[in-house]
């Protein structure tokens, strides 16, 4: 059977992408799909985007809604199968990237004797903005596959940070995938597919749902909110910061590892927040923790929430207006040697947690140039006096160079750093 | 501070919203949210269903694509503190479904000496349809509030079912309630303000994120796709089934407690699919397993999903076309005296199970008028028999009575049990 069907060719725009869009969806023409998609349609729920490029997708694209991150261990000790799955793994990509199933047969084709090339979940569903980016964690760089000496020195051990409560089991792994989509459904079939792909080769470590981006990466988005009920990501690193995105985000050439150039390190860390605890908390003292007022996210003693930062404000009575402990502070690039990052975080909600509490919380996620210079600087100045770590605890930590983008259908991920 | 403010008139359609919905959402105008929404607000990704009615909200609702179900333990014996918590739930409830915060100060105010009476992650989000629907456990009817000669026979506890592999932690409770919206974090949103509201009366006892609704409710929604790949609930009882819903939903008088009559009991099942192992199965066996093609959901044998179920065609061999094992015959109300459901689950992904593989499956929600006569004929079939249980298991289950609508704001969830 050849590829007789693509996804969107065959099923239109399906039922659940015009739900989730709710009445308003632009449904995609057909055959639109064979052309690199305008922001426009990447801005509408089915749209594509594009999965070749400098860099890759899911880094500046501007958040999608719904995430699905998955830590993978590789358990082949064969160097070539490894570069063998990397390259089948990126055709897959490219192809559910733009809406379409995982292989090559279409609507779940193939061989009536065979198992199908595609596990169906995400048939009838438009591409919804599925950005698929992948990312090797140190333990890649042991002795297993000849790495050592290809391992970028800004891929250091994160420190032991105060009040770390790292859960192994959800900490680390050997090659990182993070989906997101605006459609849970496609950000949950790609992961799960390349899970189905990379059978006897790795193995799935931890994974991680989340919903509703607690930050920003376009000036076009509006701030979102943590589930602490404020704004978060207000002063985020943005796509429209060309400047600071060079200087900030992408690993440039003679920065370390060729491989690298054009790639940026993610750090991920699970924060469970204790919301029951939070939610006890006065409105005056939440709001004095963050530095922010909660409604409107402005700084305490201004009025809109993109009103310039003043630490140097003080009350009536001489104290400042934002405290020495306030989150907004101590993690402001001023207070941190000019550090910025590029967040992508997301909420999460994983049940309960059997002690009539939710399991709650933050995913948090950040890409820069270089973690040694920026997360981990912040993060000590957060771990050491953050008002807010009375209401969190960080449960898993990750930390992936994320390479430079695939540039063509000729490429696939990690070929700069395998061959 | 009186209300000054409601959620959406201050931060109009945020930005949360209009990612969820692509760029295709509707804006809702000014006061708009003052009137009843029609059926095309509704469908809307902001729009508001309404709370009072004969029945409760979230049952015969079209569907929404995002789930946050709670189970809750009540912990305090006094039954003045229930029917009292049950009060201001209601209250809670009426008020965040039409899009406004939890409390009545709006924007997270009240005294800034006291805790907000909203958690404030959905400031800015539309009501995004979201649905709040309660019902109540078996445990409720113990003797700790004198309910016992109250509890319906229809609440009788569900049989062991061959092959249950149930977890007690996560099955059961006192009260329920399913939170249904297009927007997960207006769903969570939700289910943590009533979770809040309740401390110090309940306790969660356990809560299950869902998306990518597994059936459809009404004959305007496209069959959406379970994780297995395949369109789900195709024939289930949809709201145009009039004289159906009569007859297999809703509870009439004379059918046992007058404190049900027009409500209906909600069976929950959280069905652990091996989607590892499915995902090796060849097409052809998945399609006999489910006796329907993958890709477009006809009964096998026949072109469209809808054409009708022959259960006597045979193929040229001789042999069923459908099997004697098939899911579809075996859980078709033709060989269950005609037991219909409406199912209303949704798919779930909770990270992985620290082997490797995928923690994911479906939750199973269906509403029927006695589950003596629908849920447990059928799942026994299907537990005894159906070739589909060597993918999945059964690890949570649940039964509760969900009473009749809340008919104004003079009235409340359970009043009519309490009082």
């Amino acid at each position: 059977m050849s590829e007789r069907i693509s996804r969107r060719k065959l099923f239109g725009l399906g039922a659940a992408g015009v739900a989730a869009a709710g009445a308003g969806v632009i449904a995609l023409r057909a055959g639109e799909e064979e052309h690199a998609p305008t922001a426009a349609h990447v801005a509408a729920a089915g749209g594509a985007v594009p999965f070749y490029g400098e860099h890759q997708a899911g880094i500046i694209t501007p958040a999608q809604d719904r995430l699905h991150f998955v830590s993978f261990d590789v358990i082949t000790d064969k160097k070539a199968e490894l570069d063998e799955l990397m390259q089948e793994w990126t055709a897959a990509a490219a192809r559910m990237t733009q809406g379409k199933e995982a292989g090559t047969f279409g609507a779940v084709g193939g061989l009536p004797e065979a198992p199908p090339d595609d596990t169906g979940e995400a048939l009838g569903l438009p591409a919804s903005g599925l950005t698929l980016t992948v990312g090797f964690g140190a333990s890649l760089f042991d002795d297993r596959f000849g790495l050592a000496s290809r391992r970028p020195a800004a891929l250091a051990p994160l420190p032991k940070f105060p009040g770390d409560a790292l859960l192994p089991e959800i900490s680390g792994g050997d090659i990182c995938v993070q989906a997101c989509a605006h459609d849970p459904q496609v950000a949950v079939h790609a992961v799960r597919n390349l899970a189905r792909i990379g059978f006897g080769r790795v193995s799935v470590r931890w994974s991680q749902l989340g919903f509703g981006r607690t930050s920003s990466t376009s000036r076009a988005q509006a701030t979102p909110r943590n589930l602490m009920g404020f704004k978060d990501g207000t002063n985020n690193l943005k796509l429209e910061d060309e400047a600071l995105l060079a200087e900030q985000l992408w690993v440039a050439p003679g920065d370390g590892q060729d491989w690298m150039t054009g790639g940026s390190y993610l750090v991920t860390r699970k924060i469970r927040m204790m919301v029951e605890t939070w939610d006890r908390a006065p409105l005056d003292e939440q709001q004095q923790i963050f530095g922010r007022d909660k409604g409107e996210g402005a700084p305490l003693g201004r009025k809109a929430e993109f009103d310039p930062l003043d630490f140097a404000a003080k009350d009536a009575t001489g104290q400042p207006l934002i405290k020495a402990d306030a989150h907004v502070r101590l993690a402001h690039p001023s207070n941190n040697g000019n550090a910025h990052l590029l967040r992508r975080g997301y909420n999460y909600v994983d049940g309960s947690d059997g002690l009539g509490r939710l399991d709650a919380g933050l995913f948090f996620m950040a890409y820069q140039r270089d973690p040694r210079r920026q997360f981990v600087p912040v993060q000590l100045s957060l771990a050491r006096n953050d008002a807010l770590n009375e209401y969190i605890k960080h449960v898993s930590s990750g930390l992936f160079a994320c390479p430079g983008g695939v540039r063509d259908a000729g490429d696939y991920w990690g070929r700069a750093l395998l061959t």
